[in-house]
């Protein structure tokens, strides 16, 4: 005899599955799962006060944990202001399970204020999207939401739960569903691929998504060494590994521009884990990808199959005697003067700590970035996937959930920092070891840039000034204390790197809002 | 011979068809737009830093102005990070132009990290959309979503603009499309709703959208005074005119509890520009329609008609020689002592000022509003339409904009500021009159009533966390003082009445975080 509701057989079963923390932003149609929340104590319940923080943290800890978080969103409005971090998330291919809230069945058909159409909005994500129709069935769903999500190479699931669903007596939980997993990259692939890098024929490696990992980036460099192929990782990988003891991969560029010069005169490109290249926007005049006019295009392993084994068999092949290229360890020093946008970044390489969990959302800022943290000890780089900004506190959310003994840079710029702000009162509210360095130019610079880029007709004050951010200044040490989060403000090196030890020694998050000249 | 790119044509366009504010959060595919903006003076770009800012400031503009501003926003994840508020919108009938950049035609089959589906999430607005495929279209697409998003009662209208239709060249201006006007009411329906208030039997009277303004209320006051029909406005009037010299028409309440007492007895209900209400949401063991059992419904006019045309022809009916019943002026006491959630709303109705618009996003902490303030001098009242919460402040900033001779009061609570709190840097930069007042109850307090209503078994300490937004407490003070808007705490009584004086009296934006014990 079931003693379950639903929202009770929905918890179990997701905690059984193996999901136990859930991002939520509830509304009455979820009060029933908020009240199970009681009698089901593995499931830790992370408030936020914004859908965009909710999404970003699932997104974040998926990248980090390596398994889904489930989110808790209300009718269409919570999905809308969550959709952009789960766009970001479905680029990241990042396992996330969204519970959404809606009306009773029956109470639908009136059209009550907040009536949307969810499932539109959901489907737009091109994840896995179900309906729960009866309590009984909410348990099986959730597993079946569960290994949706996890099935390779991972996406968006939403459940849409109505409150009747939630509330009704008879709710059965159910078994975990194992998912879907990689799928091995077969011989006549891999021998092709060899072929390709003993033609003698200039080529580029280009590796993508889980290939971004240790095995993957050392199968990478050992190819490249024996072969001489150039390698290359995606511009925006959901998670890379570097640092001293890895082999660091140069990242494709985020300008077409940078990109061609990276790809100019291969004949082959070799893609596992990710597409062939295509510019981020369109720019009149300019081609839409990438890869070198003809170029031939080879996949060795899309983003759903085992791309790391891929990897490794292709190096058994061309590299069985070769070791891969790891970085060494070393530092900039320690600079002084007022901030540019060359000496923040030597801070932060100089001072990054062990194991750090690196959220990069600096943008212009961070150009030099790369460079000034390649020798830093091992790291993670988790980067803007999906190209909608705000990304970066919540994911540093869920980051340092997902690893609470890791420490958090969340390397921010002004205007991106300002879609999802309230990010900062849940890292108070969880006491959480994230350091956010806001990189504060008072614009939104790379706007600048791509006006000018774009070629569009005239840069008259108008224009400029819609881009400008800095009237009046944001003063993100106010905002930050105001939400819970201690914070300094840091315009020399010396300041920036005194305010970052000391933010990184202490438990709990700081704030140091850096006055950073724009790059343009 | 044209001289005018797609965005130059639009823009003129637009303000030729009287669209002259463009709420703005751009990206690199808005930039030909942004750009423009210098060729067409007349056109006013108000940059706001997050997209459900820029809609719900749509919104409020024309709430209070009658007429569309225009939007712009940065392909899907802009659109979704705009939807809560454009629901608002669209519950409010409120024209709205979305102008949403996309990838330029030829871009789109490469699936770009920021490509998804801007179609699907506009359509569930069930509005108007419209994707330019030419840049020769751009500026008859553009009359044609003016016209859209003003054909009675009015939507949101979303014109998707390729990069390409708008940097291209060859752009044509478009003259004025008249919008669809109202549409009258027939004699007949108006002879039967007569026959109705003169039938005897209990009558009340539901009134929305535009009979919520000034010919709407007095004919529903006559009709009432005449007939002894219980006359209500809807729960959540897009704008609401009241004041003293005004009839007080008492709004239909948002609990079910409450509605049901109010329409307790009567056999018929006339709805004139609104429908039959419906519980906002469904309850375990509680009806969803409102109308009492066994009484009838009839439609004097939808929203979409003339709906003060037709209350006053029933008037000519029914009560032709009878006057409204006019709200004396009056206003509380000023009172003393530490905030109570009576004593904050009396300070208010003590010292509105002429003329004033009260946004109001008070939830639990506003029950003793409309009281307070019924006879304090002539206002408007703005209300969540919608349901979809954040809605507060970015209204603030739109009535600001269309109204800048009147004082803007935004009563906001604490947990619904923080969806859109960025629509203070929006009211510094543009130096509006907005007076907020934030309810800080430290509590998602009208889901601790919620969580009792639903009847949730079980509220355990997990479950009451959870509905804590007090760890940490927000300082909207220093929030506030971040983005550029002076701000003041008041605890007392006695404080907020010398703090609101001051705001209201000095112009550009302030914000008074006011300690008010929660409801419950």
């Amino acid at each position: 005899m079931s003693t379950l509701n639903g929202a009770q057989s929905l918890i179990r079963t997701l905690v059984d599955s193996g999901v136990d923390v859930c991002f939520s932003n509830p509304g009455t149609s979820e009060m029933h799962f908020v009240a199970a929340l009681d009698s089901v104590p593995e499931m830790r319940g992370v408030l936020a006060l914004f859908e965009g923080v909710v999404t970003g943290a699932a997104d974040g800890y998926a990248r980090v944990a390596g398994k889904p978080a489930a989110t808790l969103l209300h009718l269409g409005p919570g999905l809308g202001n969550g959709l952009a971090n789960l766009h970001n998330a479905r680029r990241a291919h990042t396992p996330v399970v969204n519970v959404i809230g809606d009306h009773a069945t029956y109470h639908k058909q009136y059209d009550a204020p907040l009536e949307s159409d969810i499932d539109a909005i959901a489907g737009t994500l091109e994840g896995w999207v179900r309906r729960s129709g009866h309590t009984k069935d909410v348990g099986a769903d959730a597993a079946a939401a569960v290994a949706a999500a996890q099935d390779a190479p991972g996406r968006v699931a939403t459940l849409i739960l109505p409150a009747d669903a939630s509330w009704g007596e008879g709710g059965e939980t159910c078994e975990p569903i194992p998912p879907r997993v990689p799928q091995t990259v077969d011989a006549t692939t891999v021998q092709k691929i060899a072929d390709v890098l003993r033609s003698g024929e200039p080529v580029a490696l280009l590796v993508g998504g889980s290939a971004c990992h240790e095995a993957g980036l050392r199968a990478t460099s050992r190819i490249a060494a024996a072969t001489g192929a150039k390698a290359l990782a995606e511009t925006f990988p959901a998670r890379l590994e570097r640092g001293a003891g890895l082999p660091n991969i140069e990242r494709l560029g985020y300008l077409a521009e940078q990109a061609k010069y990276q790809l100019d005169g291969i004949k082959h490109l070799i893609v596992a884990g990710t597409r062939a290249p295509v510019s981020f926007f369109a720019y009149p005049g300019m081609p839409s990808e990438l890869t070198p006019e003809g170029a031939d295009v080879h996949v060795l392993a899309t983003a759903g199959q085992d791309v790391a084994a891929a990897l490794e068999a292709v190096a058994a092949l061309v590299a069985a005697d070769t070791e891969p290229v790891l970085q060494e360890a070393g530092r900039p020093e320690l600079p002084s003067g007022p901030i540019t946008v060359q000496n923040w970044v030597d801070v932060i390489g100089a001072l990054l700590p062990e194991n750090a969990i690196i959220v990069d959302e600096a943008n212009t800022s961070g150009l030099m970035l790369p460079a000034a943290t390649a020798g830093a000890p091992r790291h993670d780089v988790l980067t803007l996937t999906g190209g909608a900004i705000g990304y970066g506190m919540p994911v540093a959310v869920g980051a340092a959930i997902a690893a609470p003994r890791r420490p958090v840079i969340n390397l921010e710029s002004d205007g991106s920092a300002m879609y999802t702000i309230s990010a900062l009162w849940t890292q108070a509210r969880e006491n959480l070891d994230v350091t956010t360095v806001v990189l504060n130019n008072n614009a939104y610079a790379i706007l600048r840039m791509e006006l000018q880029r774009v070629g569009a007709s005239g840069d008259g004050p108008r224009a400029k000034d819609l881009l400008d951010i800095g009237r009046p200044d944001l003063d993100f040490v106010k905002i930050a204390e105001g939400m819970g989060v201690p914070a300094t403000r840091a315009t020399t090196a010396e300041e920036l790197a005194e305010q970052f030890r000391r933010a990184v020694a202490e438990p709990g998050p700081h704030l140091i809002d850096v006055a950073v000249p724009p790059l343009l």
